[in-house]
């Protein structure tokens, strides 16, 4: 079965001129395959679109990315779907060219082995030393300059650490390397506000919503390590692993508890 | 005569599963060539391995690098040569590969037509609307994350501004989008201190140090849109243009400056 099609031609092969290459202009999506069709399709898609806005970057028509999607996924197993969107060759050094042709990657990839017990019995996170620059031109986007997440994500080798939590230049706590962090207090779901940096995640957004939808007050707002401390439960999320619980920060434990429960298995309803 | 090679092979692909490709995960050099030879080779290689330094990548053999640009550049002709250095392919998402093989790659562009009035009669340039975010992380390094750059640089197409300004998030003028900026204010040399974001130009070490061996006294610091309003002379460095005094800057005019002319007189002489 094809894994990978760029431009809709099944190769593995990006010119070296790709600015995607030489400057990290581009943009990403990483999503979820269930038996074979992409969960929260539509969300990926009006982020990506939105991403596109923001970076000047022409939106790939969503029809032919579903029918590369099918391509890539019509034998129906359950994996990982990334789509990677440059602003193509061209232009001279920095700038952009005129009418760009972007590159447009598609690739599947297995289910990551995370261990089954993650989403159930939660994760042992750290937090990273490796600080988020605030950048607000690109804030939010799930651009393709991810050298931060990379020095984070160095930062330990032990496998039993699923995940690293990342502060801010000013000690804010944003994310993780690879996700997004909620924190529960008092019965409110809180998830740090992501203006100067982090990315806005399509699972964040779910989450936020599906709190909505099942009446659990929700904000953003600036959560620095002492919120953490204090809190009744904290969870991570992305659109591949869904919601884990949190069960160790550091030397501190939690409980997975019961909001977080309610909002995991809503979701995985949803994402079905 | 080659023009690109890809860890020492004749070729312009990359796997589109390379770390710089998919986060920006490398460094480079951009390298002025003149008569066939790299100008300030010693001082780029420094820059590279401190950048692997810092960013845990493995330095490659210079003598191999040098046996790469021989093979680019034996045709003696003048032009640019660009080197990009990734973690190259592997790892687990953004977790990098504990024994990565990195990859190279060399190209050699012809030198770019700017007029050359620049050099003499100085360059219009203007200020940037895209701020450089904080991220004391990658400060100084040139690394591939350059969106904010790209955004920059996309501002303007008016073919007679030759370069715009870059402030930081807190208004401090830093950079060019493609070069580094000095201003002489009362015989003093300054240029803005990269401790939180901005490239550290192999150019502008040169000039700094060009600057000191000609007894002016020069100095990095925190610089103001007010800093370049006063200046008496203002101008721009990096490795393939070497010096262009700013002529005018938005609605304000400056003359050349007689410190400017010594200094790209002397850049230019360290230069061949």
């Amino acid at each position: 079965m094809v894994s990978t099609l760029i431009n809709g031609i099944e190769t593995s092969s990006i010119d070296a001129r790709d600015r995607g290459f030489q400057y990290g202009d581009g943009l990403f999506e990483t999503l979820r395959i269930r038996h074979g069709r992409p969960c929260l399709w539509s969300a990926h898609m009006a982020r990506l679109a939105h991403g596109c806005e923001r970076l000047g970057l022409p939106m790939p028509d969503v029809a032919l990315l579903c029918d590369e999607v099918e391509r890539l996924c019509c034998g129906g197993a359950d994996g990982v779907l990334k789509i990677v969107l440059t602003r193509g060759s061209g232009g001279r050094g920095y700038r952009p060219p005129q009418d760009p042709a972007p590159t447009r990657l598609l690739s599947r990839f297995p289910t990551p082995d995370h261990p089954p017990e993650n989403r159930m019995r939660g994760v042992v996170v750290r937090i990273c030393d490796t600080r988020l620059g605030h950048s607000p031109v690109l804030a939010g986007l799930k651009h393709l300059n991810r050298l931060e997440q990379v020095l984070a994500r160095a930062e330990w080798n032990d496998i039993s650490i699923a995940e690293g939590l990342m502060q801010d230049i000013e000690g804010n706590v944003i994310e993780g390397t690879m996700s997004n962090l909620f924190v529960v207090q008092a019965g409110v779901l809180r998830t740090p506000e992501l203006s100067r940096c982090g990315v806005a995640g399509v699972m964040r957004a779910q989450v936020m919503a599906v709190a909505g939808t099942l009446g659990i007050p929700v904000g953003e707002g600036r959560l620095g390590l002492r919120d953490l401390a204090t809190a009744d439960e904290l969870f991570l999320s992305n659109s591949v692993i869904g919601i884990w619980p949190v069960r160790r920060l550091d030397s501190r434990d939690y409980v997975p508890g019961p909001l977080t429960a309610r909002l995991a298995a809503a979701v995985d309803m949803c994402n079905d």
